[in-house]
């Protein structure tokens, strides 16, 4: 404001360069998709990352009563310390201490959601002016909060014919003496890959050469299909310090109660009190996650029983299978098979759809014709794919892909050579 | 990390600056005052302004219904908009809506308990290196935000013997090109004093002349006793654009669940869309508030009984009276009245007990003496007082009074001329 001795004051409010440079992408590119989906069809979005959108998916029952008994119980009204109750840090450590990669309360930290412990992951461990290392495609929010505290990103490359591995030369070419931390998504979100052990040991590698702490966000940890097997990453290592990050949202279907966590992983002590002061410290900011849900969760963590899981998963995987079926015939189209999480990244073979200048206009004339809306993974930072939610109801799902196909046939232009391209895998 | 070319890498991982920055005093103060309380007398904890903690101010029971009803109908679980649920919004602004100053829906930002509507505020009105005018005594979490935030602190007094006024002078000498905002808090944490029209609008004076944004911390707003009226500032102001942050925790004593609100009151346009717009992105970092308690939000905005307010109100009343008088009574104290809120600030006269150098010593001995624990008055900046929380049970504050007097007549030293001077008002 123009303040000061002898001048009149004005008025000249202006935000602050913080909140100018807070940019989420998905919803700018997501607002200036101005267009209307065909009146002739219903509307289906396959767009956000939200199982609880097409009401198929509730959560299970002993989460809802293990609420309701906390809120019954008046005990659970207060505040609570900001890093999160005692009780409920015990019950998480329990849950995913393992012998390889024990924990303890102390190494527990309950946030506002996975999105919370991700920021003060972030806050903690990066300075502004140093980089963090991002995956490519990966979850907008990542680059998000970094730009938003000063933290320049540096994207390393997904490979889609390694199944979404990290090309890790390409990788590790990035390191400077600024780097601050690995940000290591799996599974992930948008590709819905589930890293094997052996890539994960090489990432821990790199790593460990390179003296760079890991950020895991393993928000969808556990959601792996059958026939692959889930490793949270701390397990493998024997010296990386690492801050995993996770919560209630995904595998428990309730994304809105906002309840999160970081996992401090320090075996060798690499953090040690620094680290866990300074997300101490920062928890005071705001303060925890809503009580409710924290007296909720031991309940939840002993009693969810495993069908439940167990149903979320194979209800994922028939979808997938479905899905990436159904995509793999159709002209134009190069779908990812996912092995996790609610995601399939389709490649969209832009040559053969020479009307569109890249996936952003695929994607909305998709909506304007039919009625379809998947994220264009220009979204992610990766044009050239699009991004499909797999959790809406199985006919909903072969109607959409239906859709698409119908849509691609309509639109390619191509030699008979193109058509014939296999599928990967 | 010292990492670069042809160096062999080292582990040195560091917490940021920003984390080394957020320093919360209260934590810091109170962990360093390690002292036992006397064994022999159990101990009464009036220092945290959690009205919950002594389980006899529950909240009532419309909210908890409220809370069930969101949770059975199965609606809330997933993301609502990082700014709150548009219903929700539509509720909170028409029950916060007057004639002089109206709210609609898009005036209404939801957050994660009023401390991030407090941070989210300050975020986008202020820039590192702008100043920021805070009261002194005053809430601890002004500083810790804007100090983690790179943004300077400016105190302004209140005068104890004017019921805790601004000393409007000194609040304006402060001003200079540099200040992006006014703090004003009302009703006050750590004061229990409500500010009164006429004064009310003294301050709007100052803002206006100066043109200096208004964040107005109202967590305490309506809670006033009878005789007294509680005014919002934006219902005065004509000009002053103002935050108005506030929230469920105190009125409806539910601190725990972590449901705060910007209310955004800009009838001159200087916000502009600017302010809106930067509150919108910097909401998105880590989404708004749990959905189960937006979802409850109208329910306990349009059927939370007038008796409960009224209720906690009269209960808080009589503590304060209890209080007060028998604190006036204790030689060598001088307790402020108060008005509101949840607490009583008492003017320890220093000179009279040369045992204890300061507010700390005086309350650790308090502690080791007679198992009171208050807080001492330097966690607000202003070093010569305690504040004491009123939502103990009656006789639990009796208790704590005749202790807190025997303590005082144990150690007080002075004139019968001291003891004679009269409390004030
Ligand atoms: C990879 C990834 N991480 C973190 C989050 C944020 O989780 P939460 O809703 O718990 O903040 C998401 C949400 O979609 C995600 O996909
Ligand atoms: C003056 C004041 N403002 C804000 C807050 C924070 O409120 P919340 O718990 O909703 O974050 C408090 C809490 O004690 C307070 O006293």
């Amino acid at each position: 404001p123009g303040k000061g001795k002898g001048r009149k004051p004005r008025w000249a409010v202006r935000a602050s360069e913080m909140s100018k440079k807070t940019f989420n992408p998905i919803r700018a590119i997501v607002d200036s998709m101005r267009v209307e989906p065909n009146p002739k069809k219903p509307m289906i979005s396959l767009s956000i990352g939200d199982p609880t959108v097409f009401r198929n998916l509730p959560t299970d029952d002993e989460v809802t009563r293990a609420v309701k008994e906390a809120l019954d119980s008046g005990r659970y009204n207060g505040y609570a310390p900001s890093v999160g109750y005692q009780s409920c840090r015990e019950v998480i450590a329990a849950s995913y201490s393992c012998p390889e990669a024990p924990l303890k309360a102390q190494d527990v930290i309950l946030t506002s959601g996975c999105s919370q412990a991700i920021e003060l992951a972030l806050a903690v461990l990066a300075n502004p002016g140093q980089n963090i290392l991002v995956p490519r495609p990966g979850f907008s929010l990542y680059k998000t909060l970094a730009l938003s505290l000063g933290i320049e990103v540096k994207f390393y490359n997904l490979l889609p014919e390694k199944s979404w591995e990290i090309d890790l030369k390409h990788l590790e070419s990035l390191v400077d003496e600024k780097t601050a931390c690995l940000i290591v998504n799996n599974p992930s979100n948008p590709c819905g890959s589930v890293f094997s052990k052996s890539h994960l040991q090489k990432i821990l590698a790199v790593a460990s050469r390179q003296c760079i702490p890991i950020l895991a966000d393993e928000i969808y940890g556990d959601m792996v299909f059958a026939d692959w097997k889930y490793e949270p990453i701390a397990v493998l290592s024997t010296n990386v310090p690492i801050l995993s990050c996770g919560g209630l949202a995904k595998r428990w279907l309730v994304p809105g109660w906002r309840m999160g966590w970081i996992l401090v992983h320090d075996r060798r002590d690499i953090f040690g009190n620094e680290i866990r002061d300074g997300l101490l410290r920062l928890s005071q900011r705001i303060l925890g996650p809503c009580t409710l849900i924290q007296g909720a969760l031991e309940h939840i963590m002993r009693h969810t029983p495993a069908e439940f899981y167990h149903n979320t998963l194979s209800f994922l995987k028939a979808n997938a299978d479905l899905c990436y079926t159904a995509l793999c015939a159709v002209p134009g189209l190069r779908p990812i098979r996912p092995a996790g999480a609610m995601y399939l990244m389709v490649g969209i073979e832009m040559e053969h759809f020479p009307e569109f200048e890249n996936d952003m206009e695929f994607t909305e004339q998709l909506i304007a014709e039919q009625s379809v809306f998947c994220l264009p993974a220009t979204c992610f930072e990766y044009p050239g794919f699009f991004r499909v939610v797999i959790t809406a109801p199985e006919e909903m799902m072969m109607e959409a892909c239906a859709r698409i196909q119908e849509f691609c046939e309509q639109h390619y232009q191509g030699s008979e050579v193109a058509q014939d391209l296999e599928c990967d895998k």
